[in-house]
């Protein structure tokens, strides 16, 4: 039986007149979409349009909620009280669901954005504030977790409906933790390298780190990334590269 | 058979660490609360706590959504295109229904809020694109609207649950607009003038305006203020007349 | 003895991690800088980085205030009290002086922004509102004014410095406003038919619209753009012909 | 020769229709202000009325710039590069700066807010990337700083203008930072205990800590707060007995 795999990326990053990112070579790449709620990036506007063109292209739709924090994009780690940062998850959660309706789709998965993804993925604690709080919004939601981190723990004590997800162009340490972007080789630009190394991945059943250790989980989405020409061009190759290899690329 | 009515206020109108109104009284006297959205105030955390309060006084939960406009309280009409006010609202109406099923209820009516409200009574195709957009994410969504405005001739138009509103401490005019508040005698701050004005009313079942015309319409619910200590005084007091004209104060 | 213009164009439009136009471009082609202040565009390290390119480069700087719109970009119509909107101006033009001389540079002039412009244009008590309390703060500065709007008469009644700008792009009516841009003609993408045009107004001292009418105008400073990559070739090609011609391109 | 200090207290904290201390109250108590300056509260509406009346009381006008984080109040610890900080800092300070002319004003010294000022009071590179910034603007600025803390380091080694500050309200550590809020005793309520104990500490010139120590410092100005009632009151309280004690309330 052939092995499949959901390929997610990041979208509707723009806000009023400014835009980020090639959603529309994207679309044709990924089979789901995490969509800006309005607090790092997005607004109304940009989700409609975005939730629409995912609906026409039969992309899966998440939500993406962030910090608050449209100067910084979302990346700053803030401060905040865990019942203040579920408030904010579900206030998203909700606005993307109705946005969703409006565009003829639904939410059908949620992957937290930023420094929140970052704090949540080393904090059980966090990561069960957030997942709760949105699942009494709506259970049968299918939470994107980075594979082999508290958020996994975290979905598998909740019981919920998951999906575990690795990154196509980042290095990972022996803990699974990601390395550091300021190293040498934690970021992989070229598509020859990043898709056999995805699916050596995929059918370990592993993340495999940069010393070769293999680290069991489960794979069920690659993150992508579409912000600058050569992003999209990887993303293709990688996509390519799966195929080739008989990998079945499918919405989760 | 006793006549009923509907009590409402404006609530959760506070943001970050600044606070409007005495929501804790107003909920002892209304039965409808409209929550403000976080577009012109509110955030996730004032939603969060006036929902949970709403909830604990069998207050029906209205979304009230506004123009994105903080500084201006969503009371400066803006020049935006139906489609983007239409984006806004489904996306405000989202969040509250989702911050509503966290704090264990549900949104049950929709009013707008401020300027938006004002340019919406008097236009008829931004009143549909906002109803019409909400009404898509809810069918069930009660609406509620200015009585005898046109407002309430695109509600009847859509065949939506709606329910007409009247004021309780504005005079209006003979076209059932409201007297200008620069005018002598357009804001009523006594209760004993008031409440047997409104009681009038009801029983008449037509708005009467300052030269005493009657405007048959529907009335479903009062609106009552409490954003100073006098106007909780008068909502207070309204309430009270109503009861002993033997006027039932039940939710919609 | 040599003509010489001005040349500017709109700068610093980016936020946080987003961007607008090619600025390290225009900074090669233009002599005067408007850079946005943080309400419209811009943020704190925005406007550092720009005026501190803009000093590097010689490049007069100046503030562009706009309305306290980051949504809409400062393109909409706000309707505010001119007290307001007179103490957003203020603001603005301060926290760019402060961040001009941090950079190494002055404020030398101001240009209203977007639909503050274009409502100062039409509107005299709104123009002088603007420019008398930025005069206030430093009497010194000089006002850039739409040539032959109701701006300019405002700045010759105040008594102030000031400088008459006209498009190098957009087609005039005879009486001196713009061709509204849905009109077949209303915007010149091209250097070849900009740059002479502009170079005859130059030379005859006046605008001259669409029919052909010369409006006499004091022509101190020509507008550029360079959000599109046609913008900037559009813009170095109109320098190009018009020092081709022989008028001197030079700093106000 | 009588002893003479500065009264200081924050100002200008309301935000759009929202209203914050009770200003007026104030501003016939205290002999400084610190204007908030519109990221963490303040617009430049609310800044202009608050400058306008400290000018008319002849309250000296102190810029008080904090984190852009109108919904946390700026109290929340933002993790920013110092240079990203300082950009902020010489923003809000130029923007106060023309306000302050526009009121008939001048901004004469400068005080960080709330969490900006909590992590500034232990970090000397932070302290000094804002205070050196603020200066490149103002070399005359009085930098008002937190008694015997870093701060006061940093102002001692740029060699500029400062004033040295203690709390009316709060109780002292023996290393003079202050006694955590949530342990008893830590907020003073009673002027009749804030008062002498404030007049002792003035007579001794140094800060005495809740154990007795004495922490030798210059002591120019003292920090009182109105934004309770009772807060109001207490500051009364402790100009009256300041002055019942012989030491002269005096601008800086």
């Amino acid at each position: 039986m052939a092995q499949s795999v959901d390929l997610n990326a990041d979208m509707g990053e723009g806000f009023g007149r400014w835009r980020m990112g090639d959603d529309a070579a994207l679309l044709e790449i990924v089979t789901s979409a995490n969509i800006a709620c309005g607090f790092h990036a997005g607004d109304p506007d940009v989700m409609h349009a975005t939730m629409s063109n995912a609906v026409a292209h039969d992309v899966g739709i998440g939500a993406h909620p962030g910090f608050d924090d449209l100067k910084g994009f979302g990346r700053r780690k803030l401060p905040l009280p865990h019942s203040e940062i579920a408030n904010a998850v579900v206030y998203q959660l909700g606005a993307a669901q109705a946005m969703a309706r409006r565009a003829g789709g639904h939410v059908r998965h949620l992957k937290l954005h930023g420094a929140l993804s970052n704090m949540a993925a080393v904090d059980h604690d966090l990561a069960k504030a957030c997942y709760s709080a949105a699942l009494a919004v709506d259970p049968d939601l299918v939470i994107m977790v980075l594979a082999a981190t508290a958020m996994q723990d975290v979905v598998e004590d909740l019981g919920c409906r998951w999906a575990g997800e690795i990154f196509a162009d980042r290095a990972y340490n022996d803990d699974a933790t990601l390395v550091d972007r300021s190293l040498p080789g934690a970021v992989i630009h070229d598509a020859q390298v990043a898709g056999p190394r995805i699916a050596q991945m995929l059918k370990a059943g592993a993340i495999i780190s940069e010393s070769g250790k293999h680290i069991p989980c489960q794979i069920d989405t690659i993150c992508l990334h579409g912000d600058t020409p050569g992003a999209v061009k990887m993303a293709r190759g990688v996509r390519t590269h799966l195929e080739a290899e008989g990998i079945r690329i499918a919405k989760l």
